[in-house]
């Protein structure tokens, strides 16, 4: 069993705005999606960020958005796919010169927000997004969601050379084709610690989850979506960390 | 003699609005200054531009600026040096993101506007300019102005181990020490486009300006500033083009 | 027959960029829709504009867009009905304060761009649309387009007490439903001055146009839109006024 | 002895990013300085911290910054005379739109950050404030800082017929000639709750501060500036609130 990475978005402060408990979650963690500047992000934060993840290894991702910064990302664009290929480029590249003056550099792709709804409901913007990040190195990971088939996505990926990382969520109910469970729907979010903790466990065996009509659900997933927004989100993210690294010890 | 440079400020179009010549002045110009999105630029404009200077085989240089689109990155805003540097590396990264997707990358750095008039005026933030593209690439050169007496920016370019790259202007006239005469002054800009032609041939040929006040004026310049914003500019750059390469010729 | 009012985008410069012939357009045109910051036009913009629309007697509208610089509002934005509401009070109020500072105000509402197309598509972006212009100032009309049957908008209309004035284009062609011909389908704009001067006259008599599909369409249209983008559209402008002003001399 | 008016910035909040405990503070003040969009505040913002105002019946003060979001509005922009009246008329247009649809106004303004330092330090630019404000509407009180000598910026006042209200601080000492001690000096602000509250009620009576100097200060206020950032500070203003009320009363 290789190593499921946890992955948390990271520098969503603006300006005199903070948001996230960035430094607290950061030791926890395997990945930062640190936003580029268009839905949140700053140069400075940027840089305050990437210093972050660079002193405790956590690799950095960049965490490119849909230009609404009133919206944070979070709004479907009408974008060609020209436009969605020319803001990832320009986000990406954002980042990374900034992660150049701290001796690192970008290491993987995650889309923000609407975008990366987007991705996961439109095949052609899937395909946008491939073709962008491959365009730009081939050698970096794109994150997405890992849904009960992921073999449309990884043709695609294999497609351009690209290697996906396909991302899952222990606090949060599945349905039987692996989506996430609408949040209007009772019982989408698990608040109980020992239930969050139970599921990413069974994600990092590669054990089937119970879906919510109670079929088994296996979901290839290499990497874990953790949220540092508050307190009690890092206490859950700190006890995931533990739980993972006691399965991995020998 | 080394070869006069002759760059010009380029992609400075943004969204639906429409700037520059571009493609009519890029056959003739050795270095392409790009606006980076802060003041003018956006991904597919610089995208754009990108594809006309590697079609030319035109050097491709950042032209970053302050965040003030309405202002055109011409109204001096009060950054920190910190503001300064952050913003230098976000621009050239956003800049060098969407050349690596054309087999290219930034080759030199200009800043624009106000933050080139402030970079001039205040020590400060020239060392911040400068220390920010040393810390970004010390093989970038940096692109500012030619006067009299080069000796004290020469000196802190020398401190960070940047090249520096002095310009000159072939349409202004010059004070005794340097500095471009006032645009309020008779005088401030040839019109005579032999004139100008004459100014681009002596800074080439390492020959004496006569300053406005008739005293001499040795101007050590690596490149002239031209400008393509209008079809009247775009043949004067041809001229100079023109001129220059007669002269290289053997 | 009530006049037919001529209404042109106006306004839509922006900062140091410069876009559309308002000066030369202004003198033939009944409403300018003046852009209020958000797709385009900036404060200095507006003003200039707003005293231009005062020195020709032009009636000012508002034309609010989603907030897009860069898309310039075209690209549709997933806003909510709030939102929606919240940066049409806001851009409309911002006319009104540069308008009270030169002894007008705002006459009328036209969402500009994907808003007007949204509303058009979407029952309750029309609804929020005319609920938001109400609550603004009920006296205030709001433009939209005029189809072969205009009953459900104004029904919503009339709910909020809400004048409509619909609007029709002389140089593009119609299907039977009243809807504009695709751009991308052969006879959709009409290239032929005298056609369009001949379709504006129809539509001001009230007489019937004829559809795609050879239908008799009439159409209810209290204004003609007509652009003021370049030589050939200010011209255009120019006949279909000096027409117009011939039909209704007596 | 006319009432000494509590005002407090508000509306600094921003998309998904919060600042400030606006619901808190407000049932103390009477003046809320609203955030028009260029420094903080959205369309959406604003509405709420309208509505919350409404309810309190507090008075709306339009807080117009320079046009910048990541700088929070407190990096001096070199703007012109013309760029600063427009960007008034532009913000307290965009709140008073916001305000009428709640059936209020805009009832005084206060520049925000830079623009209210380099109006303090600029006379020119104070000139320029002032006749923007009584261009939009000569009975809107404008906003500005007490020191020992108000004449000059009187006279103005009086030259464009509008009318100053004076603001002093509680919890910052002042040097001889009313200027605000540089954060940077020790006791420059005051942290005990006791000394905050007297000053406010020296300042209520009319009755001399001490300068830090030792020298009698005598500053004509209108106004007494708070801040609703934290509940420490919010608690110093329902102190305050309470001890000008007590003493108010018969």
């Amino acid at each position: 069993m290789s190593r499921l990475l946890l992955n948390c978005d990271m520098g969503e402060s603006f300006g005199s705005w903070s948001m996230g408990l960035d430094a607290e979650v950061m030791p926890f963690i395997d990945c930062a999606n640190i936003a580029c500047g268009f839905h949140a992000g700053d140069p400075g934060i940027m840089r305050a960020t990437v210093a972050l993840a660079v002193a405790q290894g956590v690799l950095i991702g960049a965490h490119p958005a849909y230009p609404d910064l009133a919206g944070f990302g979070r709004r479907s664009m009408a974008c060609s796919s020209e436009e969605i290929r020319d803001l990832l480029h320009y986000q990406i590249g954002a980042l990374d010169g900034i992660c150049r003056t701290q001796g690192t550099q970008v290491a993987y792709v995650k889309p923000h927000g609407a975008l990366y709804n987007d991705m996961m409901a439109d095949p052609l913007t899937l395909r946008t997004v491939i073709a962008a990040v491959a365009a730009y190195d081939r050698s970096l990971p794109l994150m997405l969601m890992a849904t009960a088939d992921n073999r449309a996505a990884q043709a695609l990926g294999d497609e351009y050379g690209l290697t996906l990382w396909f991302e899952a969520f222990a606090d949060r109910a599945y349905d039987a084709v692996g989506h996430l469970l609408s949040r209007r729907l009772p019982g989408a979010v698990h608040h109980d610690p020992a239930q969050v903790v139970e599921q990413a466990l069974r994600l990092a065996r590669g054990e089937a989850l119970v879906a919510s009509d109670g079929s088994a659900l296996w979901l290839r997933a290499h990497t874990l979506c953790v949220h540092g927004d508050n307190h009690a989100s890092v206490a859950a993210v700190r006890q995931i960390r533990q739980a993972l690294d006691a399965q991995a010890a020998p």
